[in-house]
């Protein structure tokens, strides 16, 4: 199963590809930060993240796509960039037909560490040693989207393959505007 | 001058179209409401929205798009929806290679009943007189869709144009991710 984990940024979006089973050590494929700048016009820089990740799901034909769900406790200011992000990331899966799962960092921390309460650091040490990588994956937006992967990896199955069907049938209709 | 006016949202995104010049009355040309479930899949109501945007968009081949620009101090769990719904707005002008301008609401308001604090009522009662309607655009995010349109046309001009040729350049690009 390859999973392309993304977490979702309008300034860094970062992106994890990795290929694994449920309870085994996973197998990093690649990873990538798409940038923008903050100042540069929203429409543009909508549209650079959207070919970004529409080109890195064709190169890397994932089973699956699993996204970082977006929470306000944050700056709010950054929080409806991360959400407009978060919007483009899972339409580049679901535009591809593909499984879109989101998990809240709290999942993607307890399914990596075993704690839904770990630091960024714990969350770098615990990707770089479950995809037996040499050096930590940086930056850290990375990191965090390869922890989604794995995260979905173990935690995926029944509830992906049911979505998939739903998402599939969805792309095959015409659907028109309901007007 | 055509233009597609959009306010965004999950639940309901309104979309109004409308043909004209700066300082005239315009023509209407048509207004549609999507609608998605707030029980359903997120990545199914993202692909509905984005799939009837965009077939609006191919339908009624407008010049421009205009969308609401999104605020915070609203309900937060409403502003995520609303976020990720202007970035498939946002999203649906410039895949197109379209200029796309947004505007706050009381640049709107302001626009179209010469005042930036005016209520729902006022601003659909200036909606239906400036288009020549014989009723009210139904429901309301319809006439704020339209008002929208009417705003840009009449503010539209220099920033449009500037804006057309960086989105024009931007979608020649090849623009790979940067890695």
């Amino acid at each position: 199963m390859r999973v392309l984990g993304i977490d979702p940024g309008l300034t860094r979006c970062g992106v994890g590809v990795v290929e694994g089973v449920p309870g085994r050590p996973g197998k990093l494929i690649g990873y990538y930060v798409v940038h923008s700048e903050p100042d540069e016009d929203i429409a543009l820089r909508l549209l650079h993240l959207d070919k970004s990740l529409g080109e890195l799901v064709a190169e890397h034909q994932p089973d699956s796509v699993a996204v970082e769900r977006v929470f306000s406790q944050h700056n709010v200011r950054t929080v409806m960039g991360t959400a407009q992000a978060s919007a483009v990331a899972i339409l580049a899966g679901s535009r591809a037909g593909l499984p879109v799962q989101t998990y809240t960092p709290s999942e993607v921390k307890a399914a990596v560490t075993g704690s839904g309460t770990a630091g960024k650091a714990q969350v770098t040490s615990m990707v770089t040693r479950l995809l037996g990588l040499d050096a930590p994956p940086r930056p850290a937006d990375a990191a965090d989207a390869l922890a989604l992967a794995i995260c979905h990896i173990w935690r995926g199955g029944t509830r992906a393959r049911i979505q998939a069907a739903a998402v599939a049938a969805a792309s095959a209709r015409r659907g028109g505007p309901r007007r």
